[in-house]
């Protein structure tokens, strides 16, 4: 088994009966949905809130309840996955393209689990490229001033080498940091700059996070 | 002469030959942009850079050669409208819905240029309700998050009473704050949240102020 179903699965198993679930996007977040769409048919009674039109669709195809973030009081637990985790439980999030509606969602949910495989745990953040979804109206002077702070902005494209468009209808440029040596005042500056919808930055955002070894599974508490 | 028509027709007059002008939104822009359609018909020549679909068809109409944001290096002149301005020169935008463009426009602006007649001059912010855009999924949540800060929300809604969209595909809610003692902390805390997009607190953004007064006109250098 690889190291991203496992911390998957393993990760399904904090789900309880009754649980509204966040569930999250990309390659590991996709073996937890795998795993609680297992649960639901063999009984298991939960609502999900998904957070990408991709992860609806699969958990649609799973047969597991679904409901939009507006249609809960709140989330009891979201479950996603994470490009990178600092050595103070920061986190870089986005590669996959849903950063929007996954902060979203973890904003209103009482937990927050990630999963990751033991690649994603590093010292600093910024060797991942920092996704910034941005306006589309704007978004080449946001790349020059990117460029102008030596940021190495690429705006993302997808398969057809076409601009990459968000489920919110953005962009997305990523920066290329290398260290993020202060994520707290770069995500104050990202946050004040106007035509930046959302960042990956997420920061004091996670409770507990399991991370995928070799040798085997952490359980790390975070918060 | 209505005061809207005397200070949109006296700003025209500050655009010069050559200039890439930022053409504002809203029932005051309308007649600097009607001024403007008329100065190059008389063959003044310029570049547009609109803040809004309709200012973007209007000006269209009139001739005025246009080009986006992302089009130009930078804009010289922008000559928009405001909703209410205070005694320090700090405004509120987005009685129109287009403060998202407008803002963008405005931060790649030498100059600012506002035009208001004087019922807009306040001596503190927070009368006019102050829009804030937000993504459509999570939008319920803001509202209950304004709710309880004491903000009475309300979701902005078309003539048709479904709920009105922007030109960035969001939704806009409308908080009626009645008295707005720290513009730069509120900004910043919306700034902070996830899923807001944008706000219409424009702080430290505009050079020069255009008041139409039932006694003639008053030009303020705020800047």
């Amino acid at each position: 088994m690889n190291l991203k179903q496992l911390v998957g699965e393993k990760a399904a198993e904090y789900v309880k009966e009754g649980m509204v679930v966040g569930l999250g996007t990309g390659s590991t977040a996709y073996y937890m949905v795998e795993a609680l769409g297992k649960r639901v048919k063999e009984g298991l009674s939960i609502t999900g809130v998904t957070t990408s039109t991709r992860t609806k669709e699969h958990a649609e195809k799973l047969g597991i309840p679904l409901k939009t973030i507006d249609e809960v009081k709140k989330v009891d637990l979201t479950i996603d996955g994470a490009d990178e985790i600092d050595a103070h439980y920061q986190g870089i999030k986005g590669g996959g393209g849903a950063l929007l509606f996954e902060k979203i969602v973890a904003d209103y949910s009482d937990k927050v689990i990630w999963i990751v495989d033991e690649s994603k745990m590093v010292e600093t953040l910024g060797a991942f490229p920092l996704p910034v979804e941005v306006m589309p109206y704007g978004s080449q002077q946001l790349v020059r001033i990117f460029e102008e702070k030596g940021f190495h902005p690429t705006m993302r494209k997808n398969d057809k080498e076409e601009t990459y468009l968000t489920d919110g209808g953005h962009y997305i440029i990523d920066l290329q940091m290398d260290k993020i040596e202060d994520p707290n005042s770069l995500a104050g500056w990202l946050d004040s700059l106007t035509g930046v919808m959302e960042h990956g930055l997420f920061l004091n955002r996670v409770n507990t996070i399991i991370v995928g070894r070799e040798s085997g599974l952490e359980v790390i508490e975070a918060r």
